[in-house]
């Protein structure tokens, strides 16, 4: 709708690797909203190749990688989390210096270490909270993106214009950039995602084999064990990625667990429990866009050093400060600025404490 | 629709104590389908009592227990499963010794015991695993039982008659009969309905202040806390009434996470780990009266000795065979017999085997 008859697109030649329900609903929203002149996609199955083709989803198709790949200026990686080392391997050498670069998988610590190692500079790694059942090509839609929040991982090397280049699509494409560092985000993801998944499968081990209990399952029961229903391969690919932090979320649920079973003989601190719980879930946004509150934001003055952004999304991110939205303010002057999108004044004002504390110049904007 | 102006109804004065969704629900089923000719509401609130008058749900409204319950050939407790006992203990100085006594509550083996102690004997606990988000009679309906599984769970001294008369009236009302020991029962409802009660509870406690938590929380989150999302004191009183059996799905439970986490370094055990879930959780009947297999029957010889129920369906519930209905063939002779309606083929041979070795005649009928 938007976006079409663009003065000048973001991109010129964006690369997709891996076409698949992600890949290809973000190259249909890269096209549907002219954010990118030219959409090719790269996948080691010729079928979903054609299908992207015919389905309108990318402009050209590539089934093996190689020199091509210097004129992108934007390459997403998108194959499944599992097969995203491999893929950042055999695509490194043919990355242009100025590409900017980002990936769609569901950890991050990981794929940020390697593409470090790798020595890909311009990685932006991401993860766009979006999904459906059904997955492939043509299940894709530029619609799955929008609304979806979608997490951005900067590293302490990250550099501040590509991060601001990736938020800036990201945004254009209907989706809610989120920022925080990879290892928090992989420990939310353990918590919200992989641990509801194992605990399912914890609950569904419990009525196997047994006719009766799978007699009176009901409907809180079926709810409980629904993500147990998905794809065993790729449910089992993405905890195994993320088994530090899963772990970790593993021991803290069971000692919530342990202890809830301790309150059943204190039947006033375990209604107390419930009527916590019952307001915590209420509260979960339903659809996570429109809930969003008002941004506040902080202007912070950034010195010519290098790290700033490491730094900062660091510091808050420990102190629990959350980074709605962030953006570069000026970059060519003497050193630069950053937009710090935050939840609350209140967040304004504690994230500008500690920033100056750290010694960097800062200015609220309500 | 069926039953109306039925040549003989099961039941002359009917008793609701407790008139809320499930005993309106009931109510309604007993009027409709002509099981009962008179249909009295108990209740402690005048404003319930009201409502399901002039709802048409009963027809006669009784605001303290007394004499006038000798009448009455069928008592359903039908309060919240805490508010039992002290109900049981208020109705039995003036159920009559022919009354037939049944209850609704969510936990068996406790008020099994109470109506023992308090020597009710024609009393048949009993348990429809139905309900809805909203309750009150306001949205009680005949309709709620319909295809319900509705769980039996005779002791060692139920009457085999009070048994067979709550079974027919359960079929009646178009639910699905189910029997075992009140043990059995409190074991898999601890394992099916509170274990993913207190589960899901402990989750939302894992995000609870933390607000970047909550904005990420996504489908699979909010599918495995919406239990926490029902009534706390409800929700509460249904777990403690159940603190024993629970604790022990609970730690079974933990057995079960614990061990999923260590298979996090063997991915192939994962894997099958996760397929196995997959194929339980897809397994499970949606709507389970249509799903229910066709009964295969076992005949029994029953001696004029006491405990005959109790006996068998003790033994064949501890050997994991499924009673889905019992019906007594005949009382009045010497002796009599019971028809078991089982699973499989399979189970009417191994129940015949081992009730054989216990002593009693048997004939399979398919």
């Amino acid at each position: 709708m938007r976006k079409e008859g663009n003065a000048q697109p973001m991109f010129r030649v964006a690369v997709i690797a891996g076409v698949g329900l992600i890949g290809g609903s973000l190259a249909l929203g890269l096209r549907q909203r002219g954010l990118a002149e030219h959409v090719i996609g790269y996948d080691a199955s010729p079928e979903a190749l054609q299908e992207a083709l015919a389905l309108g989803v990318i402009d050209e198709a590539r089934a093996s990688s190689g020199e091509w790949l210097r004129g992108a200026d934007l390459v997403v990686l998108a194959a499944p989390v599992k097969a995203l080392p491999a893929l950042a391997r055999e695509l490194a050498p043919f990355l242009g210096a100025k590409a900017t670069v980002t990936d769609v998988g569901s950890v991050k610590a990981s794929i940020a270490r390697e593409m470090e190692e790798l020595g890909v500079r311009q990685f932006v790694p991401g993860h766009p909270m979006a999904g459906s059942e059904r997955g492939g090509v043509g299940n894709a839609s530029a619609a799955l993106l929008e609304n979806a929040v979608w997490v951005l991982t900067p590293t302490e090397t990250t550099p501040l214009t590509a991060l601001s280049r990736v938020r800036r699509m990201v945004e254009q494409l209907g989706a809610a950039p989120v920022v925080m560092p990879p290892d928090a985000h992989d420990n939310l993801v353990a918590t919200i995602s992989h641990l509801p998944y194992l605990a399912s499968l914890a609950l569904t081990h419990m009525v196997a084999r047994d006719e009766r209990l799978s007699l009176l399952a009901a409907g809180g029961f079926r709810d409980l064990t629904r993500v147990a229903s998905g794809d065993p391969r790729m449910s089992r690919d993405m905890v195994v990625e993320n088994r530090g932090a899963l772990r970790d979320a593993t021991r803290r649920f069971i000692r919530q667990l342990e202890h809830l079973a301790e309150t059943l003989d204190q039947p006033d601190e375990l209604l107390a429990a419930a009527t916590e719980g019952k307001r915590t879930r209420d509260s979960l946004p339903v659809v996570k866009r429109s809930l969003l509150p008002p941004k506040f934001d902080l202007v912070v003055a950034t010195p010519d050093r290098p790290n700033q952004l490491g730094i900062i999304t660091n510091a808050l991110g420990l102190a629990g400060v959350n980074i709605k939205d962030i953006e570069v303010l000026s970059v060519r002057e003497q050193g630069g600025a950053l937009r710090l999108g935050l939840e609350t004044p209140d967040d304004v004002t504690r994230a500008g404490e500690l920033l100056r504390e750290l010694g960097y110049e800062t200015r609220g904007r309500g």
